[in-house]
Formats: C-alpha cells, sequence, structure tokens
C-alpha cells in the first residue's frame, strides 16, 4: 500500500447537490479521522457509512457521509475513504485543504486508476477503457469501453502470451543446452501457434477502424454548393438530438455542437468551410483543402438542391464526389418545392429526397448513415480495438512474429528466435501492462481526470 | 413514507470520475434491485455498500457501487439508494431513464429535501439553509448558512413560539368562560413575554441587512473619472484572487467575474457603467442612473487619477459621492507618478495611496474594505437572518404583536387578543415550516438543485 495518501474532488463541479471527495492510501482513514466527529473510523468494518461532522479547528465544515473501504477491498486496492459533502464550492475547496493540512496529498489525474493497476486491481488496457467510459457518449463507445474494462480484450490477450511464453521458455532452455544441439521447442507446433496467434493479431488489428469511429464517432462531412440547405439539415440534425436528451430530466448535456447520435452511435460532423459557410465544391480556390477533409470523412453526405442546379451540373457534382473513394450519400432537398419533371430526372441517380426545413424525409436519411457506416449491430460480445496505443504494440508483435516465422524457416540459431519471442510478448505485454515503464504509465494516466 | 419513488443525478454534470445517482421512496430498494447484480440489496443492512453491475436487458451498463439507506435513517427519512457510477453523460442517462422505466420518476428541484422537511428530518429553515449552503462561496456565507442549517435560528423561534403558544391556549380558554370574566393568562405576564420576544425579533430583522451582505456579496461601486484606472484595479483584484483559487487542486472553479474574497468576505462589483466604460459622475447625462446604482451599494470606491484631475476637482467630487449617503473610501491611483506638492497637497484628504498597475497599496485598501464593512470579525455562534422570506414573516409577527400589545392596553375582549396572538404564531410557524402551504413549500423548493 502507498504510503502517502491521496485526496482528490471525485465528482464534477458545477450545480449539484453532493460532491465526493475521495482519498486513497495508508493513513486515508487515520487522515479523516482527524477532523471528523461521528464515530472512530478506524473501528468501523469496510464498505460502511457514517454520519457526522467535519470540523475545521472545532468549527462545522459539513455534515457529511464518510465511506469506508478497507485495503485491500477498494477501487485502488488501498485503504479508501469517500466523504459525501454538500457540493458547495467553498466547501470542497476548504475541505481538501484541511485534508492536505492533516497529511494527504493533492492527487495527480488518474493516480487513484494508476494506484488500482499497480495494486494489481486491474490491468492497462482496463485502467484505459476506465478513462474511455468515463468519456464515451453514446452507446457504441460506451459498449466498447465497457467491454474492454471488463477484461474482455485482456483475457484474449493473456492467453496468447501464455501459450507463447511456454514455447519462449522451452526456446531458452535449448540455449542452456546448445552445445548438444537438441530442440525441446517443437518448430511445426511453434508454426501453428504463431499462425494462431497472427490470425486473432490480424483480427484485433482489423477491428480498430470500426472500434475508433465507435470510440469518437463517425466523421461525416455535408457537401453540397452554397445555399442548398446544409446548416438546416445540420440543424434539423441536432435539434431532435437535443430535444431527446433534454427529455431526460436530472441531466444537463453540455452543449456539444455538430454531434449527433443516431440510434446509439455519434455522428461526429467535420466542420469543412463547406458545412456551416457558403462553399462550393467546384470552385477553384481551396477546393483542394476541403477535398482533403472530405478524404478523412468516413461518410460524406451530398446535398443538393434542384431549384439551384440543374440536374446534369448535380450528376457532375456527384461524380466528382465519386473520386473521393469515400462512402457517400446524395440527397435532394427541398423536395416540397420540387416539380414533377425533375423529380422524375433525379430518379435516375436514386437519392434521398428530403426537406431539412420541414423535416421530410429525415429519418430516412438517418436509417441511410447507420447502413452506410454499418455499426450499429454490434455485438455486444465483439471485441474491438480502439486505442491507437493497442494497435501500435499490436502491429510491433505482428513484426516480431513474422521475424520468428522467418528465423524458423532460415533455421537460425535459438537464440536468436528466443529473442523475437522475447519481443514479440513485450509488445503484447505492454497492451495489458505485464510490461510496463514509467513513461508509459505517466503518459496513460496524464490523460484521465483528477480524482478517477 | 412516499409511495413514488424519485430519482436524480445528486452529483454535477461536467467532467469528474463519478456521478451519483439517487433514490428515495418506498420502492428505492425493489427498484435497484430489479437491474443490480451483486447482491440481493433487501438483504442488506442499512449504511452499507455493495459493489456489483448495473444490467440493461443482461447487458453491463457499468459496474458501481450502491449505498444503502433503510427508513428512517436516510437524508429523506424514506428508503435511499445511492448509485456511484463512473461520470460518463452517457451513463447517466441511461441509467437513470432504466430506473424510470423500473419505476422510479424523475425528481423535482428540491424534491429530495422536500421530502426531508415533509417526513419531519430538518424545519424548513433548515432545509432553506441547504440549499444557502450549497450556493456558499465564502467563509462568511458558509457559517451562516451552516448556523442556519444545523438549527441555531430555528431553536430560537421555536422557544419563542412555545411560550406564545401557552398563552395563547390561557387567552382562548378564557373564551370558553367569556361570560364569566375571568382572566387565566395574566396580561401583565404576557406583556413581558411580548417585550421580550419583540427584542429578540428586532435583533434578528436588524441581522438582516448584516446577513444578506454575508450570503450575497458586499455591493461595491467603483466610481471615478475616465481614465482613471478603475478596470486595471478591479482586475488587479480579480487576478489575485484567481490565483490563490487555482492553488487548490481538483477544484476548477466556474469563472465568476467581478467577484472577490477578501478573508472569508465575497465582495461583488456591480457593473455600473462607470465601473467598466469611460464614466464620469458629474457629466449630467445618465448621472441620475448611476447615482441610483451607487446608492444601492454598500460601499463605494471614489478612484481619482491625480495626473488628471487637479485636488480642488477631486474634493469637489468627494463632497458629491459623500451626500449619496453610503460608506465610502477614496483611493488616490497612480502615486507611483505622483509629484511630491500634489501629494501633500492631497494627503488633506486622508485618502489610500495605490498603484493598480503595480500591485502597490492594494492590500491596505482590502482591509479597509473589509474593516469598512465591518463584517469579517463575526462570532461562529451569531444568529443572522439572510433570507427575505424570514425578515417578511418576522416583520408580520411584529406587527402581530403589536396589536396584541395595543389590544392588552385598549383591554379588547379575549377573541381579539387570541386572534391577534395566533397571527403571530402563524407567522412566526411560517419560517420553520410548523405552518405551512403547498405554495409555500412549491416556491422555496423550486429553487432548489434537481437532486437535493
Amino acid at each position: 500500500m502507498n504510503h502517502d495518501t491521496i485526496v482528490a474532488l471525485a465528482t464534477a463541479t458545477g450545480n449539484g447537490a453532493i460532491a465526493v471527495i475521495r482519498l486513497s492510501g495508508a493513513g486515508a482513514i487515520a487522515i479523516v479521522n482527524k477532523i471528523f466527529k461521528g464515530k472512530d473510523l478506524a473501528q468501523q468494518p469496510s464498505h460502511t457509512i457514517h454520519f457526522g461532522t467535519i470540523r475545521d479547528n472545532g468549527d462545522i465544515l459539513d455534515e457529511v457521509l464518510v465511506s469506508v473501504f478497507i485495503a485491500p477491498h477498494s477501487y485502488t486496492g488501498e485503504h479508501v475513504i469517500e466523504i459525501s459533502a454538500h457540493n458547495s464550492r467553498y466547501i470542497v475547496e476548504r475541505m481538501i485543504q484541511l485534508l492536505i493540512q492533516h497529511g494527504a496529498r493533492a492527487a495527480q489525474p488518474g493516480e487513484f486508476t494508476l494506484r488500482a493497476f499497480l495494486n494489481g486491481r486491474l490491468d492497462l488496457s482496463q485502467a484505459e477503457a476506465v478513462a474511455d467510459l468515463i468519456a464515451s457518449t453514446s452507446a457504441a463507445s460506451h459498449q466498447v469501453a465497457i467491454q474492454q474494462m471488463r477484461g474482455g480484450f485482456s483475457t484474449i490477450l493473456k492467453q496468447l502470451r501464455e501459450q507463447l511464453i511456454q514455447f519462449a521458455s522451452l526456446v531458452e532452455l535449448e540455449l542452456d543446452f546448445s552445445e548438444e544441439d537438441v530442440e525441446f521447442a517443437n518448430r511445426e507446433q511453434l508454426r501453428v501457434l504463431i499462425a494462431e496467434i497472427n490470425d486473432v493479431i490480424q483480427k484485433l488489428i482489423a477491428s480498430f477502424e470500426r472500434g475508433n469511429v465507435l470510440k469518437n464517432g463517425v466523421p461525416v462531412v455535408i457537401a453540397g454548393r452554397p445555399n442548398v440547405g446544409k446548416s438546416t439539415l445540420l440543424n434539423t440534425l441536432l435539434n431532435e438530438e437535443r430535444a431527446i436528451v433534454s427529455d431526460i430530466a436530472g441531466t444537463t448535456r453540455d452543449t456539444i455542437e455538430d454531434e449527433i447520435n443516431i440510434s446509439g452511435v455519434m455522428f461526429r460532423f467535420i466542420d469543412t468551410a463547406g458545412i456551416r459557410d457558403t462553399h462550393d465544391i467546384i470552385e477553384a480556390k481551396g477546393v483542394e483543402r476541403t477535398r482533403a477533409k472530405m478524404r478523412q470523412a468516413r461518410l460524406i453526405i451530398y446535398l443538393a438542391d434542384p431549384q439551384q442546379d440543374d440536374v446534369d451540373e448535380i450528376k457532375s457534382q456527384i461524380a466528382e464526389v465519386a473520386q473521393l473513394d469515400v462512402p457517400f450519400v446524395v440527397v435532394v432537398n427541398k423536395v416540397d418545392l420540387l416539380k414533377q419533371d425533375k423529380l422524375e430526372a433525379l430518379r435516375a441517380i436514386e437519392p434521398l429526397f428530403i426537406s431539412a426545413k420541414n423535416n421530410v424525409g429525415v429519418e430516412d436519411l438517418k436509417y441511410e448513415l447507420l447502413r452506410k457506416v454499418n455499426l450499429h449491430n454490434l455485438d455486444a460480445e465483439d471485441v474491438l480495438v480502439t486505442n491507437i496505443r493497442h494497435v501500435d504494440a499490436l502491429r510491433k508483435t505482428e513484426g516480431a512474429l513474422q521475424r520468428v516465422l522467418a528465423g524458423i524457416d532460415s533455421t537460425v540459431t535459438s537464440d536468436f528466435l528466443a529473442m523475437d519471442i522475447r519481443q514479440a510478448l513485450h509488445h503484447l505485454g505492454e497492451i495489458t501492462g505485464s510490461v510496463s515503464t514509467d513513461d508509459l504509465l505517466d503518459n496513460i494516466f496524464s490523460k484521465f481526470c483528477i480524482g478517477k
């Protein structure tokens, strides 16, 4: 257990009824005991809650509920105290000061979870999933995060790693008998195992694109000539979403512009000049910059206004969009103003007809967006890689395994083989934190919020 | 116990590690039990915490800690469950939806505290103090709120009310024997009691001005001709405050402009045209409006720049400010640029010499502000009225008591006396909620945040 005790506000700041201040470390119970008047917290069993007051030099700072968690039965694996106080800025600031005066120190971002990792309460990829879980804003991003936090990903990697470790030991054993030219590790079995591992790794790497999009949202660009109704469409999509969110009492949503949750999948609208301002994708100036943005998108909505553009013009614009090699949806806006002959002429292109202003056809468009990205029918058991660090490590593992295979083929000596297997193990281990460095940990946990 | 069970997010929204969702009502435990997988919550003792998962149709929504409070041993006096979850917007929204699907309903603002009041866990003035406590941003406002929440105010009023009730009963007893012209209630004793009560009520009413200023901040106007350095002074005061606040790890302060906490007392700078923009208090146009603002202030800082204004001009301006009958501090800015002869000439006015830009003399100014409002040496036991509703009720009580006194003097019949005493009791009772109406309760609790 860590001998310094950390303290931080664990809840968000702002308007709310209660605030929770969390301490972890060997001194957590003793420190709170010094300023808590109620019961002797040192005498209380784990997982119990106690009413009392926090005193500042005798003066009552607040009436609180104190939760006691005794090591190792806590989030961090250390003694943990949670103080549930009235959520006043003054009380929270003063209470943290007071706890620091009595021997705690202010926690670094992610330090509670870092301790949980260091104490073996969760592995590194699970710890990372905690941050993802907190950041998740849609059913899909939530699902991949909780899957990872529950260890689905780690379990697979640990199994692979264990099998590989067995071979590594056998190969290394050969080193001790190197003069006798024995082969403890069956090369054919090793080749089969590596092929198996490679297969899993390939699938995990391949899942990244999907996982990343689920985690961060599907990047979408709405393209089209000026005044075709791009902003109106965006607002129609956004407003509906806002209405849904504000239905749920007790939750005030931070205003996030340009993110739309459709059936649990987040669509993130990339702000090209084309989305908000007047913009012309065929216009010479700035075309390349907009095209670059559009290429980054996973989906383009091409919006046309047949009042403005004639059918041939629309067709030529669609041909341009098609060249970008990004999935796209052709949408004809202002359908309510459309004359019959033009409507017939446009049917050939097979667009979606909508009126963004009157909210006609927008539901169909949403369905089409979901269909195009093919992300809504995610299986709860699917293991997806969502973390660029994990993909990097998987790719490095893959490289090392290729070298092992090449080594077997060219019958290199056991020591080279052992080295490459160790390398593969190292990279696999980095994902779950079986192998870790201070730099790596710093890098991961510094991105957490304070109090987690 | 209420048979409908309410649910709300009890913590603030925004960045933070954990969120607490709170339920109260007869069904709280049963409802959570339906979606919680871990232990059977119905079998757990009060004030215990249980780890488990919240399931949405079998899928894991989150790993949580559930706190169980069994009626009447809870904040509301009902069964209360608190679910401590990962603070993701998605999880919080989904979990509240889920709890509503399983029989809870979204809580109204302040409904938890309203239930606490209705169940006799706290009286009305204590309930109001909870809201004040959460809103408190300074040591002083915190102190008056916690004093009130702990019942200091209520205790005094209850004692007064009980004594008065005794007399009321005696006077009313006389009504039953009205034909016999007896006097059970000794008029002289009643007169003495009313004088005592009046004395307390007077003090309480008188404390309001002080209490209100402590609760809401001391309204201050910085006056002075254009370009004397008003904004610079304000910024110097503000910046220092910001630096102090950001020292405390784990708390991000909402940016509140123009509020300065000096030794625990909040000073609130009223934004007259004069504070931020160029402004001239002697200029004809708009003078009256600014004067009105200045009269609302509890303190005026009159800032002069002797580079601009000659000494006589400054004196004449000070004379104008003095007419407003508001305490004021005369401050001469840009002291570093001041020539010796002018400095000598200005000494006669006895101003504070500062340089707002170079932070010279600003500490002295702060000390002077504190001294002028005479609020920093507040006794922890001081009972202050901070609520306009309470002052109104106290004034009405006072009026009724005056009528009782007048009645005794003019020897009116017991029934009139009884009526006025009842009136006084009614108004006293309104403060603590011994007497309350739905409208009154609505009005009070609708100002609370949801989840409290």
